[in-house]
This record gives C-alpha cells, structure tokens and sequence, in this order.
C-alpha cells in the first residue's frame, strides 16, 4: 500500500484563517492577506475547530494517489460521498501479470498464508481462462477476488477529511481503510500541523465537542494522564477502554511496515 | 437480480409541479394543491424538464431493494454520489450456504459457464477454510469473487435518476448496472408515467437540450422514423448509429429472463 | 410564518428500520416487510441513531411548504447544501399589493415597531416608483428591505433534519431561521415520533454521543432533574446553563403566537 | 465589484490529466508524473470534457474572493449547492460608515439613479435609527436593502465552474451574477486555460455535446463564420440569435468599467 499526498492548498491553513475572519470582518482580502500573523492563523483555526465551525475548514483541499490496495477497501472508501475519486478501472487496465497484485490481510498472514496464496492464484488462472475464451475483461474480473489491488486518486477537502478520520482512525473500521487513514493523516500533519492538530477518531472528536480544554491525538498516544469525560465512545468503549482503544487502532501501521 | 421500488413520494408528481408553480406566483402551497388540475401538473412537469429547470425534480424521491447484483454492480453504484445506499455487509452477512450465489455475465454463461462455476467454487472453498482457520469474516472474504452475491438500498430522487438513467442505460455502460437502470426505469415508469417520460441514455437527454420537438425513448424505442440532429453523441457513436445502440442497450433485459 | 409539512415518506420509520436491518441481513426486503414488528422498528431506529450510524436517516425525507418568511432567514436556509429548495423569485412573483408583508422582529416589535414600519413603506414606495420608471423587477427589488416575504419549499431527509436542528435549535440561531426549526421539529414529531425521539440542538446531540444513558429534548423540556455529563457546549454555554439555554431557544414560538 | 482568485491548484491541469490517464492504466502517480508531457495533458483534458468525463475536473480547485456585490447576488450564488462559502455576517460584521456601499444595478443608474440612492439613504437612517434604539445588528438589518453589500469566499471545483458557467454566462441569468461568472472566467482562464477552453453558457456546451468538431466560447465572440447545429438553446432561443444573445450577454463587464 501507498499513500502519497499528491496535490493540495500550499496556502490552505492561511485560506482557511483568513475565510473564518472575513466572515467576522467588514475588510477584503487583501488586507487579511497582508496583514494576518502566524499567531493569529492558529488561533482562527483553533476557534473554528473547537466551535464547530466546520466550513470554513472546506477551503483547504487535498489529493492523494492511494496505490496498492483492495477493492474491498475501495468501495468502503468511495461511501465517502462529500469526495472525489477517479479509480483505475478493471475494464480497460487489466491486472496481470507483475500487475496482479492483491492485498492480503494481517490476520491471514498469520494464519493461512497459504490458503490465500493459492486462492489468489486459482482465481488469476480463472480469470485467464476466461479472457482466452474470448470472455471482455470486464467481465472475467467477475472472478476476481475482493483483494485484488487497484490504485484510486482521492481529493477531500479538510472538513471532510476531519469526518473520514474520525470514521475510519477508529479501531472499528476495517484494516485496511483503517491503515489508509493513518497514513493519510501522516501525510497532511507533515504539510499542515495546525489544521489536523484536532483530528482524531470520533471519541476524541465527541470528546472535545463538550469539554472545557480540548485534547489531541498527539496527547493521546503520548502521554498517560489523559482522562475522559465521556462515559462511552459512541462505538460503545467504555471511558477506561478508550485510550487502549485508540493505540491498538494505530498498530496496523506497524504490521505493515 | 430482483429491483424492486418498496418506497416513494405517492403524491410527487403533484409536489414537482406545485413546487414549479410556486417559484413563479405570490400564493402559498394550499392554494395550489386545491386548485391545480392534472393538465397542469403535466404541463409544469414537461416545462421545468425541457427547459432544464431541474433543481424542482428534487422534491420527488424513490427506494428501491436491489437484491442478487454483484460487489462489481454495487462498486459502480455507489460512485453515484447524491444518493443513500445501504448496502448488505459481508462483515457481518456472511454469504454462505443458499446465500451465496455469485452473478454470472451473459458473455460468460454462453461461452465459458464451466469455467465460472468452478472459479466460484474454488473460491467458496477458499473462503471456508479460511473461516475455519480463524480468519475474520472480513478478512476471509478477500477470497470471495467480485462476482459475490450483495443486495442494497438505494434512494434517489428524479433529477439524479435522470443523470443515473442517461449514464447507465447507455450501451457503453456495463451489462448488470444497465440492467439495473432498465429495471429502475420500469418501477418508476409505472408509479409516475409524467415525471419520467424524457427520461433516457444521455444521447436522447442531449438531443432533446437542443431540439424544438422532443422526442422520448419510447418513440425511439418504437418508431422507425425517429431523426437525430446530433452528429455524434458524447460516447462517440455517430448519428446513424444512435437508434440501433439504443435498442441494443435494451437487450440486456430479455438475456436475464 | 406558516411551516407546513406538504410530503414524505409515509412508511418512513419503517423503511429505516429495515435498510439497517438489512446492512446486517442477508434476507431481502419483502421478508423484513412482512416480519418486521413495532418494537423492532423501535429498536433498529434507536440504535443507529445513538450509534450514530446516520446513512441510513437518509431514507426518509420530507418536504415542507415554508411561507411567509423574510429573505434574511431564506438565504440562511439556503446555506444547508444537503437538501432541495424552490424559492419564489421576486424576478418574476412582484410583492406587491397585499403581497408585500415583510417581516417584523421581536426586539423590533417591542421597541421601535413604528421606526420598521416606516422605513418598510418607505422602500416600497422606492420600489414601485422604480418599476413606474421602467426598470425590471428583479432590478427594482435592490430597493426591497431584507425583511421582504418569501416562499419556500424545503425537502430534507431525516438525516439532514437531524443536522439542521442541531444548529438550528440552539439559542445562538437567529430567532427567525429559530422558529422555523421550531416549527418544523413539531411537524415532523407528529408523523414519525420514533424516528425523531433524539433530536435536539447541538448540546444534546453531542451529550448523547458521550453518554451510557440517552437523554431527549422533551426530558430537557419538561424535567428539572436532568444533568448533563458535558462540561459545555460547543457554543461555550458552561454545564450549568444549558438547560435554561435550551428552553429560551424555544420561547421564540411564544412571540409569534 | 471585485472578483479575484486567491487560492488553486497550481498543478491543476496536471492533476487532472494524470488523474484521467490513471482510470486507464496500471502504472502508479510517480510514473506518470515523470512522463506526462505538455501534449499529453492538453489531450487528456480535451479528450475528458468532450466526452463528458467530468468527474475528473474535481480534482483541480479554485478559491475566490467575492467582493462588493448584493445580497441579492450572495442570494443567488450560494444555491450552487456543490462549493464552499464563507459570507461576511451581517450579525457581527455592521455595514455602516464607509462600508455602507449598496449596489446599483446598471437598469437603474440610467434611468432612476436619484431614487435608488435616495432609497439606499432612507434604509440606512432607518437601520441606524433601530440600532439606537437598542434592537441588535442581526434584526435591524431587516431593514437593509437587498442590494446592501457584502463580500464572501467562494471555493468550487473545475466541474461545478463549468456547470456554474453554462448557468451565469448565459444572457437569462440576473446582470450581477452574470457578471460576476465573466469576472471568474477571466480569472480562472489565466491560469488554466486549458481546462476551462471549452467553458461556456449552455448553448455551447449543449452544442459540443453533439457535435463532431467542437466550438469553443472564444470562437463565438471572436468569429462570424459559426454556425450553430442546435435548433434552439435550453432556454429557447433560436438557432440564429444565439451568437448575438452570447455577446450580449458578455456586454455587462462594460458597464462595470
């Protein structure tokens, strides 16, 4: 699996400041432009985050090319519906030969690696089979397994990007999504740290929404004194669940290194 | 494959024409319920889709249980993106026993049924063992072919049925999503005759954007003597290639009786 | 102001019970039709709502006939882009004659009712006098007052509605776009009371995120006993405030009784 | 009025015809993004739009700043549903003083010039009058005029741009927004003027939809020799006024001057 950011707003975080205090401010752009400090592009970032104002957050946009991946995780993604996607698709791009690719789960690996390896070759001779029959790609793909790999080009904007994470970070969400995710937050926390400083999987999100001094991901996975208030996750992980639940969320990077 | 239209606005051909209506007088909706007569409703309807006004087909909205497609029908479905979906879950549903019954293409079934049922079978084998080796149900079916059986829920409302009509009950779109379109079409068709008396592939929708005399697809379908003025249509196929294509796309229905 | 449910999904409640049944199901619709009991479409409603498995709200929609509001509050309507709106043009439905009857807010009809009446005659003198000398409606309507009438029909599903009064519910929404989600919420609860059980502003909604217990509006409405777990809520009212923060937001029905 | 871009995908023709090929091939981002030449991104983009493969488009971004137009305008904007708007808020942001500029339509400033600014002046003593009198910002602006002006942050991608263009380039769209999606296009078309060749109001689009060899919006007002297929546009103007009805269309930026 690769996930590279591959476009995004080089301004954003200052697009975004700027956007929250015009819709406060009698004064155009230029002059916010000129004038607007470091310190206060965080603060106007913090206080949309930490308020709920989500939209102006909408102004910063971000592509990734996600390569190397099932299409069991490409049609959780493209759910996401506030998104664009352009996929490769397997009417005109067959995946043969070097090409044929397909993801195989942790949990298999360590368990029935050869099952797996054999099910996935039995299914690319299947295929074969049916494309020397004269069967259109189109439909010999029917064969295809689940995991078979394909690569996705994805543009969210940071609003949506905040719901994604909160989605699919959780340790819910299916591996392999999940494992997508973590590396998608990697990737726009190296380009825009203030913006993403609020992400998290929907505990901290829910968290923050009714507390009096907001927590970070960061914190979470850092520090030990981290004490909820929430009684429950809405997943259901009860308050001392929580931290423990977010840190397993994280090992899939590990497994896949 | 069964398509099934279990829910919709019984009254949403009167609420598209009131709502019309409405945008253009000083009177409230009381008023026009009363009073508008069924010619109106069909005048107004007509009006707003000839002339492009298409925000008011929003306000009609259609569910329908899509059951027995494959995960490679579902994928292309839900790239539709101003829609609901509820889709089946192979996390949680498993597909096994009576329930597992993988979609075969015509193109196949015709040529290479042996090989596609052996494929499907080696595959439910595959995904068995791996259950039985401890494998999640979610990791265990990246084994299971595109082709597995899924059913879902999907809501549209008139104005994204038109665009979902004109994309995918084009020949150029895949055999089981045109199907799908087909038989979305014949639901619709008979709960609201007048809402969807333009509706067609994108050929027909493009014609008619620069046509004095509408033509409709059952004119198209029926008529010999039907004259495009495109040249083309946006796929490519040239003007006097439009009707047959048309037909051909039809056909798609009569292989799965 | 009149709000006015028109349309929706009559089996609206049922339909989201079983969709997410069926998420999780491998029977299809017409056995869940059938089998499907009262309780359990409780229950089914109930869980995705306090798991804040939302898509599935999305199923039911309703359209609303909302008259006699000003401009002010139907361009902040507007703004929620998850939804269907045809608004009256005053391009082509004059408010003239006994149709022009702007809007009044309460702080202005306790204080300084003669100040607003007056300059609402006044700028409709500017208007007619603009229209006399030949410039077109939708030139002339520049000199129309903010608080001009206007019509709207809205089409929301429930998973919108819920969204909507988060932020509309709340006493920090200005009172005009304030009653009308007021007055909407009443519509709604009567047909589908299930289905709109937990609804409420934001501190509600983000309290039950986070909560083993659920509490409802009408709990915060009717009984004094209620304590919330947030420390504050997303607009910053502190724990102690909210429940009378709450109960003001909807004395704006009051007034306009 | 002022129209400017403050924020877009540098490397957004790129974006988009890497994007494109990608649907088509198996080699990953880097690849290509080695490899594309300048050719080859003119014909990916070409080769998208005129066959309707829009939804790469939304992968290229554009954020303006809008300032200096009428409510009536901000009105009318935001209904474009598929964008991100931050609008100076009325409620926090008072436009008096020298921010106190209303917008005069061009219909009125020939004819009836004296009234209107009359009328701007009378709005406004009214509105001071009630802020004196202790009624809040957010009421008194009932009675602003709609023309009252107000600035906001638009961002849209290059898809929803075209759909926005074909809308408000065309001659039946209101003189302010109509100017204002001139004032976007020569904005956007100095930075891509690739992507946005084959823009225009409805009447070309819908004639490039069905036709061999495409016209582009430059041709129009540049040549005399075109000729329309169409028999008619969307909004009913016929074959041979469409030329004119384009360029008179663009005849409002004059006035603006």
């Amino acid at each position: 699996m690769n996930v590279k950011l591959v476009s995004y707003t080089r301004d954003g975080e200052k697009v975004v400041a700027i956007a929250s205090k015009m819709s406060r401010s009698r004064k155009g752009w230029d002059y916010h432009e000129k004038t607007m400090t470091d310190e206060e592009i965080e603060v106007w970032i913090r206080d949309a985050i930490l308020h709920g104002y989500w939209s102006v957050l909408e102004h910063s946009i971000y592509t990734f090319s996600i390569e190397g991946i099932s299409r069991v995780a490409s049609h959780q993604l493209v759910r996401h519906r506030i998104a664009s996607y352009t996929q490769m698709s397997h009417r005109f791009a067959k995946p043969i030969d070097e090409y044929y690719k397909p993801i195989t789960p942790p949990s298999v690996e360590k368990r029935a690696k050869e099952i797996i390896e054999k099910a996935y070759q039995e299914a690319y001779e299947n295929y074969f089979k049916l494309l020397q029959d004269g069967v259109p790609e189109e439909d010999a793909r029917y064969v295809l397994p689940n995991g078979v790999n394909t690569n996705i080009v994805v543009t969210m904007n940071a609003r949506e990007l905040y719901n994604f994470f909160a989605l699919r970070l959780c340790s819910r969400a299916q591996w392999e999504i999940r494992a997508i995710a973590w590396k998608m937050l990697e990737e726009v926390k190296k380009v825009h740290p203030r913006l993403f400083r609020y992400v998290g999987p929907n505990c901290i999100i829910h968290e923050n929404f009714i507390r009096n001094e907001p927590i970070t991901l960061d914190d979470v996975l850092q520090k030990d004194n981290i004490e909820f208030i929430s009684q429950r996750c809405i997943e259901g992980v009860m308050r001392d669940g929580i931290l423990k639940c977010i840190r397993n969320s994280k090992h899939v990077l590990e497994y896949l290194k």
